[in-house]
């Protein structure tokens, strides 16, 4: 039996001889009008799953539509139990996408995939779900077929799940994955739901930001008041609200609150320095958004502030008048929602704790506050010495001719965090989506470029996993 | 001729004999539907005016309903020009009154008017305008009734201005007195729209506060961010407004916008008395609404925070996700409405630039801001020592056996202001409202003690203004 490595030169021809055909398949998939969040869409959603589950088949694996309390979850396994040594991986994606609306801001129809060049002379794919997921899961599908082509087998023992509710928060996912615990407890997790640097510097996204999200409303009189009668000498909770938030942060952009910082990692010295080799502007960065200056902590780089840091932000804030004109009132509510960015070891429990007793701390005797809680989860790190995100850093580097550059994410991909919660397994979590692509607006897009080489990508990631 | 000092007992006397039938007229009066602000009442404010016109012809005086832009104004005068000695008085009410939604809250119909009593032995009349204005400026045209029923004429050269916008912002009136000005250009003006300190103490109103209300929306980014991909570095709006706003107001409740006090006058030690022997405490005047401890000037009485020390408001702020649940956004801009009153003689037109420079002066790089100005006038103060203002207090105390206060009201009469600045006419204030007379909301009433008292007030008022 060929080694993986040994193959990977005609895998990697087959990828590029079947470029078409592979093209033809993401077309089809494209054409599935899977937009989970909308019941009118339930058939087009099985469509898909169904779709997925031929697919993978032919790869060789084990495939089913499994039922869940909301879209099915297909999921394919090896046959006959472990094909082939190596750790056994579990490739996650999803088949559901993003509704079109609004649809007149589409330059074509959102379902009928097309080609365009664009003046620059990239080559496009233009659809809902061109990126996210349908072209990012299929780079790692089409790097599978190629290995099955060659070799006759898939380079690793893989299991493929790939749900049709990620675009509504994987609700139906967490207790089928919770439930079927012991089949996908696996060696690790592979996603490819995420970006590149830009588009020549490919990316291992190394941490998912957790999430604290808080609501609070501060109440003071029982009712809404004259300012006229009452002025300056009744407690205004949008007052309250302000001095309160406003001491969140200080001068520097530090954040305040009792032990927010605890488990905040400081990185080695490698990685930082790998990130301010990146020399990310405020320009380049926030100049897209109208922006010049960053407002972040003032002893962090740019790129910390927006990737390894944690942060507080008020997301909204409504009290008292706010219609056209004046009206004199002292209202009796306010109300802000205020998160957090959790990073490292913050633990997200403590720190809404500690939030809550910071604001508490801060309330006027005639104040009543009440709090509710919108999200409480902590962030995942991936260890950068990590053998795989080694494997596989170096493995991109060889496709892409740059290093590969490990990044955190903002946002966040919700199964991800069960996977090593639940599961104890890392997520490998590499994807070629670049920053125009326009996920989840009309006129999405994935380069050309990020699906083929993004394919390769994938057959030299196996190959090395498998060694 | 008999002195109007030396008819007062007769005159008082007549009062008491005629009230039947002075509730009669006032009865008819309420009757009819004069809401100004619906088109669909428009005949009923004629009506209403034309009652009024009638009404005062029977005073002797010269009465004309006057057409304006909007509803009409009755203005009557003294025939054969000025009738009597004395300060030439104009007397301004509203014959108009606000809409009475929701009806299903009220006991009766709104416009049906009827005498109830109270478990507590008080008699009160219950119609929409019963206090506001119908019953208040009855007082006024009663006990001009009663003095030419007992010496053939009024007291004073006496003329009236009864408009019927009021309830909507008295737009018609600007320009109908401006236009009009040597007609109303007399000794003083008297209003009776105000209230008393409580069912014993009667009142003269000696200042109304000044307004500046200002909108301000800060603008940051171009668009709505995501926050986790732009938390850390993007500057937010939210808490730009908030710092900005929180600085306002000092630890001890004083605003730190330079200049702002500017023009404060002190009270003078008989007045500042006169108010400590109030002994408003915090339970009576904020408990009513669940509140206990005084939010403004530690510094100042309660009583003066309310009505002579100028206030800062933030009456409405709006930024960024407001809906259910969450919503990981940074928005692009945020807005508060903020409001300012004013005493003595703090310049309106100064301390709006000086808040707009407050806020510019504090704004990051980053951000923009707009204002819009909804409201920008100045203070009114009588002179505390003005002859008139002595006489009506003195007058007041004979009627009632309690000492007369003088107190600052925090809303504002329109039309007074123009009285000062257009006219060069002070205002002597006084009214018999109390504050639980439910004025612009269902079940309005006037209790007849106001009534009754309030009419033999300005039988003494008058009295005494013709020494």
């Amino acid at each position: 039996m060929t080694s993986a490595k040994d193959a990977l030169p005609k895998v990697l021809e087959r990828i590029d001889s079947d470029l078409d055909r592979s093209l033809e398949r993401l077309f089809a998939f494209l054409r599935l009008q899977s937009v989970s969040t909308d019941p009118a869409y339930a058939d087009q959603c099985k469509a898909a799953a169904d779709f997925v589950a031929k697919d993978l088949e032919s790869l060789g694996l084990d495939a089913k539509v499994r039922p869940t309390s909301g879209h099915p979850v297909v999921v394919a396994k090896p046959r006959n139990g472990a094909a082939g040594n190596g750790p056994r991986v579990l490739f996650y994606g999803h088949y559901d996408v993003q509704p079109v609306d609004p649809l007149d801001l589409w330059k074509s129809p959102p379902f009928e995939p097309r080609i365009e060049q664009l003046p620059d002379g990239r080559k496009i794919i233009v659809a809902r779900g061109a990126c996210d997921d349908k072209g990012q899961l299929m780079t790692f599908v089409e790097a599978c077929r190629a290995f099955k082509a060659v070799t006759g087998s898939l380079p690793l023992p893989t299991t493929v799940m790939i749900e049709g509710e990620e675009e509504c928060g994987s609700k139906s996912l967490f207790p089928f994955v919770a439930e079927h615990a012991d089949e996908f407890k696996l060696d690790m997790a592979l996603v490819c739901d995420t970006g590149m640097w830009n588009a020549t510097t490919p990316t291992v996204t190394t941490s998912l930001r957790g999430l604290v999200y808080e609501e609070v409303t501060v109440t003071c009189a029982d009712r809404d008041l004259h300012s006229g009668l009452f002025g300056g000498a009744a407690l205004n909770p949008i007052r309250v609200l302000n001095r309160i938030l406003s001491a969140i942060h200080d001068e520097n952009g530090h954040i305040t609150i009792p032990g927010f910082y605890d488990g905040v990692p400081e990185l080695p010295a490698d990685i930082k320095a790998d990130l301010a080799a990146l020399k990310l502007t405020p320009e380049e960065f926030l100049g897209q958004v109208g922006l010049k200056t960053p407002a972040g902590e003032k002893d962090r780089m740019l790129i910390e502030q927006i990737s390894t840091r944690p942060t507080c932000d008020v997301n909204g804030i409504v009290g008292g008048y706010v219609g056209e004109g004046a009206k004199t009132v002292i209202p009796s509510q306010a109300t802000a929602k205020v998160s957090f960015r959790l990073v490292g070891d913050q633990n997200p429990e403590r720190i809404r704790d500690a939030f809550r007793k910071f604001v508490r701390d801060r309330l006027p005797a005639d104040c009543k506050v009440e709090f509710r809680n919108h999200a409480c989860s902590a962030a995942l790190q991936l260890p950068y010495d990590l053998p795989a995100l080694v494997k596989a850093r170096n493995a991109l580097q060889e496709e892409w001719g740059n290093k590969a550059v490990t990044v955190g994410a903002g946002g966040s991909i919700p199964i991800v965090g069960d996977f090593k919660r639940l599961l104890g397994m890392d997520t490998i979590m590499v994807g070629f989506a670049l920053d125009d692509d326009r996920v989840h607006s009309p006129n999405e897009k994935y380069d050309l470029t990020s699906f083929h080489k993004g394919t390769r990508s994938w057959a030299r990631i196996l190959a090395a996993l498998a060694e």
